[in-house]
């Protein structure tokens, strides 16, 4: 590794802790607080987006347009940015809009930083409990409170010895709430309500597989980095890649991504879906 | 009220808060440790006993034999003991065993003295995020590194605003499941995964109902004291008393939970259950 690339790195890390720094007192100052307005994005379902939301992203857009001028950036508020550098920043200022609003600890800040290959750093923020999981550039690492430590998921062995965690119970369409079910109902143990925490757990190696469907491109960037890098691995229900959303599957290890996505496909095909 | 009850009053608040800072360092000292114990209480489930359980109801009850040798204590963990002040501690050192093994901040240490009315205190504790939330003798309040702010449920006017919790999708039996659902496709959102939490989301007014079944009477009775002390109301589906545990609902205000229990007793009924 040359020592160019390392500066980068080194650059890249320090603005992603940046952004990540910038979000937390905003996002504190309306968690929990009973003003936070709650606007319907779509007329039809309960999508909130919080003020902390729009405050969050013009922060992160105003750090990046002085720090990194010349990267990309894709949120959730604003029109993406172009850019000429090959980077892209991928950000979500509060992912979890719904467990943010009922006052559960179970949001994060996602930040990421994409090049061609996909995303290369990652940070899930939770500013209530003050934990921050990292992963880039070799090294997956979490922060709490003034103590680190290094993130390594763990490998359960089979199917049946898995946790498995998902946001809703609905999942998705009918056909991918049969395909989730086929997986549950092999696993050891299945919960909800966990949002963007879940992928940090999985990083942790508290638990082995998270299986969701309709997500966005920002909502598994910062996962995928810190996931990769602590040794697990995030792909579409059809093991392809996970970097454009929609059915997300990540787990600890490989044998049991495999073994979950096996039970997917074949519960996916005889419903014809 | 006399010098003397306000003595005892503040006697019992001590020896609550004694046992939640006694839990907190046992249980910090397990959660989310790959070496942590699980034992299955029933062959046929998925009902894990840690360490940390042990330990913790073990040094509550060191505390009480020394500090309030006359009351009775309720455990989950060993024998009930017997006394003859009239007033029982209905302890669960780790609420949320399964959010616990998973990494989730969702458990809690509950902490409750009982009267022959019932629930006269109640602390639920959650010492990874730091949080106590505390109901009794005519106050609640929430204490946060530092911080403190009183407790007030909310009124959310209808059951059509309504944010509803509850630890599985499961909830119980299938009459349960169904009368669970009636009342779930009224609300505006519900999630799950909750565990302890939910309760102090309750008393919080964070949310306005938590609707759970099969629980025992450790699980309600600090919920029931802090619930109940910051404005709100915890009985059994057909609005009966709380105190035996089994199918319990938590609400913020009357008029939502007679909305929901409305809604619980028509759906039963109609299944014959």
């Amino acid at each position: 590794m040359s020592d160019t690339t390392t500066e980068l790195q080194t650059e890249l890390m320090a603005v992603a802790y940046r952004l990540a720094d910038a979000a937390r007192p905003i996002a504190l100052r309306h968690f929990r607080k009973a003003a936070t307005s709650v606007d319907n994005k779509h007329a039809s379902g309960f999508d909130p987006v919080t003020v902390a939301d729009l405050e969050i992203e013009q922060a992160f857009r105003k750090i990046l347009t002085e720090a990194r001028p010349d990267d990309a950036v894709l949120g959730e508020e604003f029109e993406n940015t172009a850019g000429t550098s090959g980077l892209t920043w991928i950000v979500d200022p509060i992912d979890g809009t719904r467990g943010f609003i009922c006052g559960m600890p179970t949001w994060g800040v996602l930040v990421a930083v994409a090049d061609a290959s996909g995303p290369i750093l990652g940070i899930i923020d939770q500013p209530f409990t003050g934990e921050r999981f990292v992963g880039g550039f070799g090294s997956a690492v979490m922060h709490h409170r003034g103590a680190s430590r290094s993130l390594d998921t763990r490998n359960c062995g089979a199917l049946a010895n898995a946790v498995l965690f998902s946001t809703f119970p609905e999942v998705g369409t009918e056909a991918e709430r049969r395909a989730f079910e086929a997986v549950s109902s092999n696993v050891k143990l299945t919960r909800y309500g966990t949002d963007c925490y879940a992928y940090a757990m999985v990083a942790s190696g508290q638990v082995d597989l998270v299986i969701e469907a309709g997500l966005n491109a920002y909502d598994v960037a910062a996962p995928i980095a810190v996931i990769e890098q602590a040794g697990g691995i995030v792909t579409s229900w059809d093991g392809g890649s996970a970097l454009r959303g929609g059915q997300i599957i990540a787990a600890g290890n490989a044998d049991i991504h495999a073994a979950a996505i096996e039970v997917l496909q074949k519960t996916l095909a005889g419903t014809g879906a």
